[in-house]
């Protein structure tokens, strides 16, 4: 049966992180949210799990990922699910539990990236707080994108698996998870901050061919040439504001 | 052999979600950075990991958990995998997926809330950044915290396992650390917003019950009372800054 998706349909936002795996794997799944309400999806149908108050373990928020009678949300715990399942992670349990605490790092620079068009609040217009947000992208492009893609570098160099190779794994040999993570970070680096982003990945090279090497593989670059691949856009978390990319 | 727990040594922070789950199993740890630099502890000892240029998968920030020839960081991941060894997780995959999506949430909340003093950026000082901190703080209590306490509050209610009980659990009818870790945040929230939390928490009474079977469970009691516990303070995630707190 195929996995159920839901996520917002307009965004790439976190769910992008599951359907680069899901597209990665060749896995069939269906985009809930972004399917025909005749057919039970569209938007109705996910927010119908996020108001059922009859379900015993129902999602904080979206993304979330049904499989069968099981749904689980929060994205670093779909991509753990998944993982073993789409064969995106190694087998012994030191190299799932390196995978995730990877995958986690990347999501916490993601939430930071976020936080940079809403420094104030959540639930405030980009409009009101965009003093604030300059001087958040401007520390978070000084200090801490340097910061995590000089571990992200690093942990690329250390990897014995890396030695002599053109593409560069995040973890043993093959292609994890975190390896379509990171690629879709960069991706969303390049984007909101063509300027800022660029300068820290000069001192990145083994990231960047990590990036190109997930850009050349086939069923991703198949999935990044499809419509199901939602242009990057100003509602989701990486926003092309120039006025932050300094 | 005892775990190492490797964390800032003056802050309870995100190692006391760790330290709690340790305590509550009656584990054997040892708190590196606390110790004695003449039995090869102190801080040097923590640091050392983190500019370790030799080692392969090194922790991107602490807390992280030493176990044998294993690192892990990132606190969600470090009690992913202490909560079997500990028995503070129930024994199938739903479960273990459950409460690690349910510590994720929790783990989301709390870096809002360290966001409340740090709105403009983690590298500068909360003097610097005082008017941003307190419309932030303001969309926190206002927005945030009720929306995470009310989801907390709705799986409590949910758990079927609950009926009838004075002392409600996450998941399943026993304690796990996720249990442990929303003890620690509403602990937190106390003590940095009484107010403003105090007032959230009055429609989460599940969560509350919760909180005190937790403070009761005997070696969190103990530990509570030790001076293993380090009291909050000014330079944690959890500060009294009464000017946030409306």
């Amino acid at each position: 049966m195929a996995y159920e998706l839901h996520y917002w349909p307009t965004i790439q936002g976190r769910g992008e992180f599951v359907r680069l795996a899901l597209e990665a794997a060749g896995a069939p799944y269906v985009d809930v949210a972004r399917g025909r309400v005749s057919q039970g999806q569209g938007m109705a149908a996910m927010q119908q799990y996020l108001q059922d108050e009859s379900m015993p373990r129902p999602p904080f928020a979206a993304p979330f990922l049904v499989d069968g009678k099981l749904a689980v949300a929060q994205t670093a715990a779909i991509l753990l699910y998944l993982g073993p399942r789409l064969s995106l992670v190694g087998k012994s349990e030191a190299d799932r539990l390196w995978t995730h605490q990877i995958q986690l790092t990347i999501a916490d620079l993601v939430t930071e990236v976020h936080d940079t068009h809403h420094p104030v609040g959540t639930s405030l217009y980009y409009e009101d707080q965009k003093p604030e947000a300059r001087r958040r992208a401007q520390d978070l492009l000084k200090n801490r994108v340097p910061k995590f893609l000089a571990w992200f570098e690093a942990i690329l160099q250390r990897n014995p698996r890396n030695a002599g190779k053109d593409v560069p794994h995040l973890v043993g040999a093959r292609l994890s998870y975190a390896d379509l993570s990171l690629f879709q970070l960069v991706e969303g680096l390049c984007y909101a901050f063509p300027k800022g982003a660029g300068r820290a990945l000069k001192m990145a090279p083994q990231v960047l061919a990590l990036h190109a090497g997930v850009q050349r593989n086939r069923p991703v670059a198949a999935y990044l040439a499809s419509e199901r691949r939602i242009p990057f856009n100003e509602q989701g978390i990486f926003r092309r504001y120039p006025e932050l990319d300094r």
